[in-house]
């Protein structure tokens, strides 16, 4: 590691400023772009007065999601963490179970277990993808997980552990296929979190298809957004009917009737941001071509810089690079501040990945494996300015 | 009653489409109308990039919203529900506590509590506010509470009974006076759940500024809409703090660093969704005109009509007329059912009022006292087309 952070700072400013053409408007973190149907579609809802939970666009738009991702169903929600509370209540996740949940998170992951009453129980990551590390986790479970009746118990708890919940970070896949295997073998429910990987793929195969349910994120930073917004991807026509159900008060059809047979939801989301979404997925493949581009112009620049790596989606993976991630050689918490720091003075908007849940006061009785690739990490990533038009205009 | 259904449902046929001027596009329940500067503000978002959870307009539409209410705090958040599951948070409402909530409601007020992990215990209502009646809520609270240490308890289950939740129903104001003196006597929050009632005043007050905490809601079908959405108003500067706070995922404020220190939620409104709002509330006036217009047209054809009389505010209120009401002398499901039947089938939206919650399986094992004129009203009560151009345009 360099000696002087000072310097360091200066040469990452002095590469992004390069890869991104020293264009000051593109240094946002991830700016959404609005140049294709969307404010058509948007209009159309205002023209017809079709706002809000009616309307064609929430059905377009869900039909527009499942093609493009392969899932045969998606059910449109409010937001990511909506769409990830009605995943894990489909799971089965009940009061007082355990969800396997990566500590390198965004804070949903474990609040979405929470809203369920059940315990975020914390993995660790690995290296190579940002998230769960399967090969410890396995190691881990065989140790703790006692079977009974095929269900899996924590030893030191007495609770069910119900689900594992992957979270793709910035968009790049975890390693899915190992992942689907443990939670075979321990009968655990995948539920994957690809709030951030709209776009990725794991081995040809849209993230989020794997899992039972996985919950996907239409925040105005993700890399298409409907202002707010999630959705729920499952390949199983009961699940996807049940999500459906559950997000819309679990209101039973009738002409006028006001009758309800569970305490549901009001996750829908309204046709307005629908619209918005339906126009921003056309948009979605010049979106990924593009920061396929700048990833690609950031490599260049800092293979240059020594101490410093750009992460690279590994071999299985094709990811929508979400948000680019800049890497120390090891954890350097001065140094990563004084990027933090001198970058975001000269305009450029980066910033640290999340604080481990595990760190956070109000999960820091939850129980966790050993987190010490977490732990260096969160010491040594910064994200980096990752709109599309840091690559140029279409 | 008449002894003819058919008869008095063709009655009532006529008596709405003569109101309404017989125009058929009119005959909607509630139908946004977007005919101001909607428009403009919503393509702002667009042109700027600001469509989600930054940007200038859910500042303004707050202001906006206080300032019209005459509240001092207003937090825009991402719907009704939202809005008063966070009331109910914050007004203590903890796992194994009850709230009293009327049985004549929409479901939202019965989930929010739940959501909490509390328990609706179900009140009567009044005839003559559609909302609690306070006097029946006195006399039963006067039989089974008990007070410890300046708390109530439900004598029967041992819970604490922690606070009141009035509705407005169809925007009608309830008699809050009473209903605050009777939080006072018992140590009850009040929070309003006034999410059909922005445009609704007791005694030259806005509904919603009565209690400690109150829900709006801008669903599509309300009097102003966000395509979907809601606001907490509060008097309290601590309050209103924490309801943003707790609204937006309890993130610690910091240039670049994620601390959460509560369980938080992602409940804040977009954007695109109160730039729609923002242009919405310029109209409120507009629609409450036309709305009370439509009152008086409405008045004077079922004035002539036996067995069937229009809602009427009570004196203390002034009501936005929201949803109108007819109101069947007497219950009868049978004509009911025949006008709700015949309405329809001629174009002209109607719908009972809700099932009472102490009738859904959900519920019908939580505490109640006698619910007489809820089970009468259920059986009694219409709500007809109430669109503002029902009287025209402006």
């Amino acid at each position: 590691m360099s000696a002087d952070p000072f310097h360091q700072a200066d040469v990452v400013v002095a590469a992004i400023r390069n890869a991104i053409e020293g264009n000051p408007q593109l240094a946002a973190l991830h700016q959404p772009e609005f140049r294709g149907n969307e404010w058509e579609y948007v209009k159309d809802c205002l023209d017809t007065g079709w706002v809000s939970s009616a309307g064609k666009y929430v059905e377009a738009f869900e039909a527009r999601l499942a093609e493009y991702t392969g899932s045969k169903y998606a059910v449109a929600v409010v937001n990511g963490t909506a769409a990830l509370h009605i995943c894990l209540l489909l799971a089965g996740v009940n009061a007082g179970d355990e969800v396997i949940v990566p500590s390198l998170t965004f804070v949903a992951s474990a609040n979405a277990v929470s809203y369920c009453g059940a315990i975020p129980h914390f993995a660790d990551v690995s290296e190579v993808t940002l998230g769960i590390d399967v090969n410890k986790l396995e190691q881990y479970l065989s140790d703790i997980v006692i079977n009974r009746d095929k269900q899996s118990f924590n030893r030191h708890t007495g609770r069910p552990i119900k689900a594992v919940v992957p979270m793709h970070s910035f968009g790049h896949p975890v390693d899915l296929e190992p992942i689907v295997q443990l939670c075979e073998r321990f009968n655990l429910v995948l539920v994957e979190d690809a709030a951030e990987s709209l776009g990725s793929w794991y081995k040809g195969r849209h993230t989020g298809t794997f899992g039972r349910l996985a919950a996907l994120s239409f925040n105005g930073n993700k890399i298409v957004t409907t202002g707010g917004g999630g959705a729920i991807l499952t390949q199983d026509e009961s699940l996807a009917r049940q999500a459906k159900h559950l997000t819309t008060t679990a209101k039973l059809p009738h002409a006028w009737n006001f009758d309800h047979d569970q305490i549901g939801y009001n996750y829908r989301m309204p046709n307005l941001n629908a619209a918005l979404g339906y126009g921003q997925l056309e948009r979605l493949p010049s979106f990924l071509n593009r920061k396929r581009e700048l990833t690609a112009r950031y490599f260049g620049e800092f293979a240059k810089v020594p101490g410093i790596r750009l992460f690279i989606e590994p071999e299985f993976a094709q990811s929508n690079y979400w948000l680019q991630v800049l890497m120390l050689d090891s954890p350097d918490i001065g140094l990563r501040n004084e990027i933090l720091r001198r970058t975001n003075e000269s305009g450029l908007m980066t910033r640290p990945v999340w604080t481990p849940m595990h760190k956070l006061k109000i999960y820091e009785s939850s129980p966790s494996m050993p987190l010490p690739v977490t732990e260096e990490l969160a010491k040594r990533i910064i994200n980096i300015p990752s709109s599309p038009n840091c690559a140029g205009e279409e």
